[in-house]
């Protein structure tokens, strides 16, 4: 980040700036056919290794609503929700992600959506009855950083729960609000989402301008979708949100009272990057589920961006508090159009593990402040 | 409302449909011009009779920050507000309000906004400087209802305090919600409302279709502005959100502890309507604001219409608390781009309070239902 | 409230004093036997009408744990509960209350009670086997007031399910907080209280001494019971304590999702009285339930006394609301020992209703300022 | 814990059983003298090296409120007390504890507690004008574990503040709730406090029987003090408590606002010891901090007393999170009545620290079970 120069300094000890500080040497050529028109993130489609065991965790454990079911395959939706699903369970050999799910803005959209990624020589599937229940016409593809897309706009319409305060569980989900992806090269799978209509939101770099991940969105929130520098591609994790942030204690506190305290990977804390209040967990296969809530109003084109200090140590929990190994190295699987695997290949920059944890990390609670306190991250 | 027929029923009580089931004999003709794209609600300005109590009001009690101030002009914004200012207090010798402000996505919308506002016959009027401090280019146009709406796109940016939790206070005020407009005929405001771009997304209507309120939005949540039928053009209120619902209630205990509870004029309580926790308070000229947290995610072109019928006594407050009849009666004068106060045309149809409290109306818990219980509505 | 310059005024409009001002010229004679050592309100056994719905209210809305019952009786306890149960549920003819039953701290306590009762010319029953399941010795009374009151030091363990946080529900009900007592001589009930045992923490007067209402604990919260003036004997309500202030919206949230809003009759608010955070419910019977959150530690011997002015408008609700007039009148019938309702003596004294509300009577937010705002009080 | 078997499972994973389970082989003498009549907990004296950092961090940071101040001294109180102060900061050289002060009863009881104390051959000082200043007639003793301990009656009343909401940050602390202690035999501390007339409410044990912790009390919480085994005597911790769980969220975030979060230890998290909702901060000296809230009433003579397995992840943090190893060795000294720093005696039993972390430890979240999932406890 030798451009920090150009970068506004904050009482809040990260940068602003108006346009993303994020460039690519290696850039994914931008179609000229014009980029769909997404309007949000709409679902994930999860391959399962035990149904029903993931059923338990998903309905019993998170509360969030069957849709529709049959043996081989769960429909889910978080209480506000008016479209079928947020999340499709389905039970396969090797736990992984099939799809990352957008709605765009017209049925025509899809039309754009096929073309788009057809001059970007990826392979493109559409169906007109959908992919998964519920949902019509349907594109999916394996996009240039190997992720499976989907965008739809037809969808059945369910009964929005928001008002049936009879179905709440004191951690009721209400909404589903981002993906997150790893990828090994953040600022090339910037550039290409930009190009998909993308706006960044935040980032975090070094001085050297290494960038270790960069929140996107479309809908007016911090992110839709989020990628994280790593070996890749792989899902980092899925997130919903609640209305409180007790909601998110009493998961778990749930969780605690079930003795599944061990699905809980980090947190509750605050993040620095998004302001929002956070929970990860982990689901029987492994898979990362984010809890989340309270972030900030993004939908203006000039919002600024924030840029953090990879070693800032607030950057990722604003209260300091450590971020687990394995938050850093596990990630899920994705599939290609057939259902197989994608092969990862490799981060060649720096690690944000390695840049910030153990004896030659180093992060600070003050810039330039050389005390450490009882923070595990420097000890780890 | 004889066209229930064709709004579907929830297992909330009220209906949703696709299209907002409002139709106005009256139109305002459709301008051919385009429509400005419209952002969001940004600020309100208020005219108000004595500037330091009104200070007092909205930052030491409410806790609003200053962004700027000078002898006759507060600017103020809320804690995630990258904008100069989401409120003015302006000193003036009869309260009321000067202008609901909207932000635009590009100056050209402001050509836009010209020439939509000019073909209607309106009085319009431009300023590059901006009709306040740190508002660029800007038009403003007392429009067909005779609201003075402005419209700006170049803003000063100034610090987003959402981190800065040392400046929080228990009950503070994180964003602008929304505007709250009265008019006498709601279905004629809100047929050009949607010509500028505006999407119902609830309603209050009888079984005879009168309609009594409408919601609409830009942004996706519920509102960035209402219409309530009544003697209008007059201001309902402008509405504040909190992160929680605790942050409300501090504010009722502030309130409470300073002897200034008589300032609370109903709630806090539940919205039907919106689903968001709310509570009204008027400010020291009668101006009311509304606290407001939680309502839903609007912003897919089909998201369902709410419909909720008049006599439901839980439309307004969900939890069936009575609506005080201050609320329906009173509301603050709007002025002309002359400053002088708009005069008031009576609302011809039933109004929602006589239709709903005293021995003439009637409203229901569970309908077909006939039993009152303790609520007050129907002793008022 | 002649003696009003006995008390120190506070900076929150109530006054301290150190000894409770409340005196009368009717005592019933202090027995020379020594009160039993009461540690606290354990249960109240509740007569209705209908013993389903009544389930349905305390166990499917209300969510409070069934220890064990059978076709005439519930018994049910809150989350953090060892002892057998917190209210009993048992179906009879007239809806009314059976017992208000404290638990006393040694089975010796027993002896003590019925030689305290006696010598006070009171019914007095003992059963070795206690009046209820679960319970052991107990003795029951008919106290001087007219009031069913048991005694019990002996009764069956069951788990504390304060753990067990995956039987929460939103509302989740931890303890039983109090009872609240209706009868016509306030300062002759406290004084009588007093000989029991218990002390004073706040009451309602009127600057003539009129005593409408007094605290009195045991445990070191606000009160065991309360002693509300009015005709009597009857019970005003029974509370259960929540550990947050949304856990207390959530039941109205819930209640207006069932469509069963008509059962809240007050609330939720902040009592000034207390400090607590409350709402009022009626059961199907129409017995009154408080959910109640927040009060103080009043555990030291000298902790102050609060009285507060009858006409301080935030006396009841510390942000000025009204209080609904069937607050004020309806209350629950009691039963002697042989299941007879007992008779009601009325209130000669002024009553808080007439005192407070409507033309005559007069409240205020400020002392000495005679606007009145928005408020209902004063209009119903 | 070989008598094990003698305790009761519960459906949560701990143990319940009617007597502590817990016996010393090395008493110290139980007194013929009885113990005075204990309160609470009131207030901890504590020495600072800089009185306006630890101004700053108890006063700007955490919001209590100055009673009365002068160059050496800040005398602190919660917002619900009403007696002088709950915390008096002293400057002097060397950081430490100068009492732990616990109100009594009634005057008389200072007798009690003189004539305890000196037949157990302790110091005991006694000054009728009180060691500091609001405190009347009080005794000092260094007590057989050698802690320095104050018991007093008399003290200036000052204002309960609990009504002053405009006073209340939004991580108000409303009331000292317990001071925690380091003591090398923590079975022969229990033995001498239940002497002292504290009753146990919950301990860790080993199956062995090795005691690491026991919590009791005199007020119905679960605690006004705690033994926690290690070099003693020292100081662990002193806690206030807050309303609500997101009151200590907001102090969390305040931190992360100031860039102070390197000042917070451990948490926030669940206890599973007392069920409450906790955070650990550490002040400029290091004297440990702890805000607390939501236990449960123990004031029933058969209170079953709780006892957690050392190996039970979820003892410490019901979700299971770790436990910081500075929290396990870290402490305050404390000073004799001379004000010199007590001596260290070191535990000889195993510490809890080594019982549960890193190779040789071992803890489980389901009893049996050795799968350990993310947590960092055994990787550090």
């Amino acid at each position: 980040m030798p451009h920090r120069d150009h970068l506004t300094p904050t009482s809040s000890g990260f940068f602003v700036s108006q346009e993303a500080p994020i460039h690519t040497d290696h850039p994914i050529p931008t179609p000229t056919a014009p980029a769909p028109d997404i309007l949000r993130c709409a679902y994930m489609e999860l391959v399962v290794t035990d149904l029903q065991r993931s059923r338990d965790f998903y309905v019993d454990i998170l509360g969030l609503t069957v849709t529709e079911e049959d043996e081989q395959t769960v429909y889910l939706r978080s209480l506000e929700e008016f479209i079928h699903h947020n999340l499709v369970l389905r039970e396969g050999p090797v736990a992984a992600v099939a799809a990352f799910s957008y709605r765009v803005r017209t049925p025509e959209d899809l039309d754009k959506a096929v073309a788009f990624y057809t001059e970007l020589g990826c392979r493109v599937e559409r169906r007109a009855d959908g992919f998964t229940k519920g949902i019509g016409d349907s594109v999916r593809v394996t996009d240039p950083l190997g992720f499976p897309y989907e965008f739809f706009h037809d969808v059945e319409h369910v009964e929005r729960l928001a008002w049936r305060y009879d179905l709440y569980t004191p951690g009721a989900l209400v909404r589903l609000d981002h993906f997150n992806q790893v990828t090994p090269d953040v600022p090339r799978a910037v550039k290409f989402m930009q190009d998909l209509g993308f706006r960044v939101t935040e980032d975090i770099q070094d001085e050297e301008g290494t960038v270790y991940a960069a929140w996107m969105r479309r809908k007016p929130t911090v992110h839709d979708t989020a990628m994280t520098g790593g070996d890749g591609p792989r899902m980092h994790h899925v997130a919903f949100s609640t209305h409180e942030k007790h909601n998110i204690l009493a998961i778990c506190d749930k969780l605690g009272a079930l003795r599944r305290s061990d699905c809980i990977e980090r947190g509750p804390g605050r993040h620095g990057v998004s302001n929002a209040f956070y929970l990860y967990l982990r689901d029987p296969d492994g898979h990362r589920v984010e809890i989340y809530t309270q972030d900030y109003y993004t939908g203006d084109p000039d919002n600024p961006v924030v840029t953090w200090d990879v070693h800032d140590n607030q950057r990722r929990d604003f209260w300091g508090n450590p971020v687990v190994p394995s938050w850093y190295t596990d990630a899920s699987l994705v599939l290609d159009l057939d259902g197989n695997p994608q092969p990862l290949v490799a981060r060649e920059e720096e690690s944000e593990l390695e840049a910030t944890i153990g004896a030659d990390g180093f992060s600070y609670t003050r810039r330039g402040d050389e005390e450490h306190g009882f923070k595990l991250g420097n000890t780890l």
